[in-house]
């Protein structure tokens, strides 16, 4: 028996699709890790084509065909060749794969030296088309930023809180996490540790309070620390304040391009 | 045409369920205000019967007609009969009603005066049997709290950050959600706010910073302030610090009854 | 006394930052009805400007003044007015104001009339700058989509399921939240409601599998209902199936300008 | 220099903690898996003691120590050690650990056999006090409901959409995830996979279409096929059916214990 495919006719509305394909998929996947190799984790993927005018639909399944083959590496190496899978697989001139993943890096105490993990969030995007590939690499870093206003008009005290950070790069070199996430960290008023031992605790809180940033400052001194790694052509970044003194965050977007 | 009713049914499987029904659902909605006499938002509702062994299904649509028909008012006064309805309705022994939404109060700023909406998140629950009505009052505060280790190991300054505190009550007389919100606020580092001109910051930033808790001095002084409010009898607190170090939070519940 | 004025201060890094504000703010608002003239409802909102290089800062205190007194009416005749006084208030050549908030419609179900509230989400985006303003609107709207490729494939039967439907607009004459509604909901399978009988239940199930819709023709089809709306210029469409075979979505996305 | 210990002090207050500890962690582990060995994946985990009312705080860095030097598994076997090594590490007598991790079983498609990854939640609970540990194993399986009502009232085809069915129990002795998963996905109209051929989609249709059920009978079949896994004392199920003729979900819920 032959079943019908539908998806193969010719759509007569004239109308091509931008982009269309499967979201919220969650899959077990490797990427780089700078000091392991490898580092395992989960993460939700989108996978889409563009369709031209004349196909009425896509082959969704096909799209987890090519995720089982490469089950595995999901690196700057093997991303182009996922995404030339796609287009031929699917019949396409342009494919994205888009994924985003919990990363944990052993940071080192400041004082004690104890050791902990510490998650952060990155993002893969890659587009293929016929002019090639471009591949931006994204990470989400949690950071503490302590008030300059608050610090300076306060006799006591500041009012400091977690801000995510998240910055996303093109580059024409290859950039590890640990260096994106080195460099946010740097920026910001103090890092944050999944560990801290009491004589931790003292150094962060007095480091916060010698080093406050608003918002603005988080994302320009992020642009400044990013914008020296190697190959380094594009950056945004966006760093979000959940405020302390407020329900709401304090929120600043930058965006960079080597002239 | 009569259309076949298999909800009705006799079930052989010989097993009651606990509660069925809709949950997720958005509905605008109008509670009591302390100052206005009524606030109109929008809640996240459930409704819920428990239904014997004997029958294979409940009637799910009734649930909407009952809300359509009270539309307007969900307050301590109007629950009862809501749930007593649900129970005729839905020819159930149990019927309950729970919902959040988001609630403002005008607060004004500690010094300047200006005023400004905070947003705070009410619940209600309520469960009526053949013995009464079971009825908790909630609501969760975002508030202020500064770390008194923080404070007392640094040479200056202190971590501080965001907390959400969510208290829960049964009592025997009115409680409005202004009195919890209010007690909830004054047992934290600082209460938040909407709007904040620089002389008030500098208060806020002062009095939080004299005034450190941890996260288990939180739950309990909340526990003391609420407990004096009238005719409480049973106080549930959860307090959860979104850490200003750390990216995980420091959390801590307590209950409490009275004797 | 007189506190410092950091946010003033000139900054010396040479980066503008696109736009800086704040975010995830939570607001009563009132929003323009078809039926009755204005809904209440509560919106999720971010404001910004954009700020030159040359500035350390902006004032974020003022965007909820700005708020506090606009305090009512967020509409298409109110918005340019917000976006100029943000303007000014906060002296930036550029001027952002987005909100999403749940929108209510009374619905009729299709064969025994009974009424119920629907749910949507709805969109504004503003941008104002020297030019002038450009003002999006947007809605989300739930559906049925069920599979042509699986009704035409089985002896019986056919997997449908939820999709949310987001579009977005320019447009040159004012359009209807309501409008947009009902242009999405005639493109999918079938309209969700709140409320149906047994009567209208079957009704639907019937109106669904006589009207087969993959995500490429939801998104195809939504642009041809649309672009029809009085002074509509400017279209994106984004459709994603929660399908009921698969854990992930299948989700399709769409642009159209006029010509 | 000795930093001093605030947590270590005497409280006043007369209050018991009923727990406190760490949540919203995310930790890398390994948990076992019934064809690999062992599975990696990442848990957002909950650490908590409880705190007698004489001692004013706990030592929140401990619980990372003990995460830290268990780094690996989680499972069955461990959970009572590490359950007994945070009672003693902070000097309580009550202990939890609360973990929820995606899991995922290699599926093979009824009809063409291709063989793909779907993803589960797995969930594990422990509390350990003096009298032993009280484990609970959980796991949310997404599975197909299609509404026995519409296809019986219908004249063709029937509504249906994705549920999530969780699951959690009490057992004498060692259950697998995957005996759980297998057990929910046989009470649902039909399983869901990540990747189905057109045969199997007319497969899968079908299967559904002869198979209907409430969400009442997806609970109690529940019961009724969990409850014969070797050694099961206890069972609670919740179904969520995201229903694809409302914007709300229809939810059952249903307790059983062996008599």
């Amino acid at each position: 028996m032959t079943l019908p495919d539908h998806a193969a006719e010719y759509d007569p509305r004239g109308l091509p699709i931008k982009r269309v394909g499967i979201t919220d998929l969650r899959y077990p996947v490797q990427v780089l890790d700078r000091t392991d190799g490898m580092q395992a984790t989960v993460a939700t993927m989108s996978l889409y084509v563009g369709l031209p005018h004349h196909f009425k639909g896509t082959h969704m399944s096909r799209f987890i065909e090519i995720l089982n083959e490469v089950r595995g590496e999901f690196t700057f190496r093997t991303m182009p060749r996922i995404l030339e899978q796609v287009r031929e697989r699917l019949e396409a001139d342009d494919a994205w794969v888009e994924m985003e993943f919990p990363y944990f890096l052993t940071k080192t105490a400041p004082v004690s030296g104890a050791k902990s993990l510490m998650e952060y969030v990155g993002t893969f995007k890659g587009h293929r088309d016929a002019d090639g590939v471009d591949f931006t690499l994204g990470v989400t870093v949690p950071v503490k930023s302590l008030c300059p206003c608050s610090k300076s008009i306060s006799d006591y005290g500041a009012h400091n809180q977690r801000s995510l950070v998240t910055v996303e790069i093109r580059s024409d070199e290859h950039v590890w996490l640990e260096d994106l996430i080195e460099a946010v960290e740097a920026s910001a008023s103090a890092p944050l540790y999944a560990l801290l031992k009491r004589e931790d605790e003292k150094f962060v809180t007095e480091q916060a309070y010698d080093n406050p940033k608003f918002v603005e400052d988080l994302v320009r001194d992020c642009v400044i620390a990013v914008r020296d790694l190697p190959g380094v052509r594009w950056i945004a970044v966006r760093a979000e304040n959940q405020e302390s003194i407020h329900n709401h965050s304090a929120t600043a977007e930058i965006e960079w391009s080597r002239a």
